[in-house]
């Protein structure tokens, strides 16, 4: 049987459905312990704390394993829910709101995209976009137009006009140490774009994922708190960044009237998120102390940073990048080469970025690399660097 | 603002979406212990063996932290990938085939949805039908339609005409022990299906969920194993029924054609399943007796089955159903009643069943309603079968 008889059976939407280099990088780093990666999004997996993690897993298995072992509600176990909302939610006059638990903010956003986006449905992204966000809402085939962005947020005259000129159904935003460009909005931006949403009756899907790793520890208040349609705001948080992947698990906030609707969609994705996990990290969450965790792993990544754009500034002076407030990122503009040479040469000295263009709907002439600083040692890093340094000698030379 | 104001803003897709009675039901028994469940289909926690889970746990935590609290491949965990297809999978010619890991078998059909089906796309389906599968298809759509089922497997005349009545792209099939019929495909009927899926050019996706579930330890072949056309079979197991539904996690065998068009909408949807539950189910499987452990659960299973037949045979033998030969139910029609009428008198004496039509795309005038064996205590089952049996002798006397 021919290969190309599968696009007969495949829905339209497939063809909108795009593979991630990320994944497939990361494939390629794990399989290959020489490579060094500053490609993925990778939390340090040795901030977590082993001890209570024993404690927090057994008792999910002696204690708790009528719960932990079984099928849940679909929005989520009920404590963490309530956990979630006192500790890590800060949109204003949430009492109405539902906390929803999703299996990763990803599922967050895949449930958005099929709630909300028809086909040529408008749809707004910062440019570059988290890749992500494209992979979950393209199979639904929205129209989705790119938002110049600046240092502070978004450019107010480009959304303004775009805000007057189309009916824009949805705006996707990351405010906070923007994945990949590590732009974070202002206050006062996040104030203005409230206002200009509010006005022209606009869907705010905001993705706090990266919230908490301010590096001074500054906690940002939501875009979605200075709104006054308070139902057209959805947030979305996330553990993987604070405490692991691991453990799959995001929430969203939902307006009450989305509720419902919400959760069935959720319930038709996976029925419900792992129970079991969810049975753990409410336990971790109950007897960690979580502000000292963040502040530790703020510190922590925030060292990794400086270490990172130290060595940029000696052994590549000629890269740009505005230094980050938070994140896990640096995103790096490399003058005078192309992302696809650079990322080919850079491959052969197993040492991996993500190509800018990644994330972006429109192809850019100029080349950007996101690099990771939070998985790498100091070593590694310093490692990595150099052998990017020479591919990016021999090229401009 | 309005709550009407919602439908302004939701999809088109949304309108097909619908919530999952079960689940509701669910929420009421966890929160009013008092309630005698006949309606999950919750797995026995009880045979689940805790001193291996802790073990484990207790590994993936200590030696396995890097990988197990980490973001991981987007078809799971390469081992846990293999175990699957060494110890789960029976189709012939399995080796050019993908094992992709899903959170849940549920993940499974909703992937399947999205690359299958377009609106209107003429999808088969079993009456009665799973009642998940609903949920995950009908956001995509579909136009579906029921076909009548017998107790050893389709009707085939009637399969016959339909396939060569309307161009049928894939047909959703549960054969062993369906949720909730209980019926079972011969292999004759196995071989038959087949050869006419192969005729008409039909895709197969085979929901195998309680494949392992057979009170006497039989094992049926899969259809996709009878099929010449092999790259048009899609194969679904989970781990929810022989282990614990709290991993939320399930596989698909997918064919190698898909393969790459399955992961990256895989990716959109989650990323990655749990990595944590990956790695502590693939030790679990590596070191437990899963054949033991297996058989297990289908004696105890069939002790119950036999229990609850034992039950209704004396307090309501004016009931009938046939008696299944694995799973974890029986499909019970109550004659002279209505579903509403019997559903609202029992949940007042606090008990409850699941309405049949929940199963259907059309009503059903007589009145079915799924009862599950696998989860009460012998004396609560014999409580909750007295209740109903007041209720219906109220109704109809």
């Amino acid at each position: 049987m021919e290969t190309n008889f599968v696009n007969l059976y495949l829905a339209e939407r497939t063809r909108e459905i795009r593979s991630s280099a990320i994944r497939d990088i990361l494939k390629i780093t794990v399989s290959d312990s020489e490579f060094l990666s500053f490609a993925g999004g990778l939390p340090n997996p040795s901030l977590l704390p082993t001890d209570l993690l024993d404690m927090a897993t057994e008792f999910a298995i002696r204690s708790m394993r009528d719960v932990a072992f079984q099928y849940g509600e679909s929005e989520g176990y009920k404590s963490l829910r309530e956990i979630v909302r006192e500790q890590f939610v800060s949109e204003r006059g949430i009492d109405d709101r539902s906390i929803c638990i999703t299996s990763g903010s990803q599922q967050g956003l895949d449930i958005l995209g099929k709630l909300l986006m028809d086909q040529k449905t408008n749809v707004l992204l910062e440019n570059p976009v988290y890749l992500g966000a494209l992979q979950a809402f393209s199979p639904y085939r929205p129209n989705l137009i790119s938002l110049t962005m600046e240092v502070d947020g978004p450019n107010l005259d480009a959304l303004g006009k775009i805000l007057s000129e189309k009916k824009v159904h949805c705006f996707y935003a990351n405010p906070s140490y923007q994945n990949p460009s590590t732009c974070t909005w202002s206050v006062a931006k996040r104030k203005e774009v409230a206002s200009l949403l509010d006005k022209h009756e606009v869907i705010l899907i905001e993705d706090e994922a990266y919230l908490f790793l301010d590096f001074t520890g500054t906690l940002y208040p939501s875009i979605a708190s200075f709104r006054k349609k308070r139902d057209l705001s959805f947030v979305l948080g996330s553990f993987s960044k604070i405490l692991s992947p691991g453990f799959r698990l995001g929430w969203v906030s939902v307006p009450k009237p989305y509720q419902n609707i919400f959760i069935a969609t959720k319930q038709g994705n996976d029925l419900n998120s792992n129970q079991f996990s969810q049975i753990v990290l409410y336990h971790l969450l109950l007897h960690m102390d979580i502000q000292k965790h963040v502040q530790k792993v703020q510190s922590f990544y925030a060292h990794q940073k400086d270490y990172l754009v130290g060595l940029l500034k000696q052994y590549l002076p000629e890269v740009r990048f505005q230094n980050p407030l938070g994140g896990m990122f640096l995103w790096v503009e490399f003058p005078h080469v192309s992302e696809t040479e650079m990322m080919r040469k850079i491959m052969e000295k197993k040492v991996v970025m993500v190509p800018g263009n990644e994330f972006r709907l429109e192809p850019s002439e100029v080349a950007f690399f996101r690099m990771n600083f939070s998985f790498l040692k100091e070593t590694e890093m310093e490692d990595g660097v150099r052998r990017i340094q020479d591919v990016y000698r021999d090229i401009i030379t």
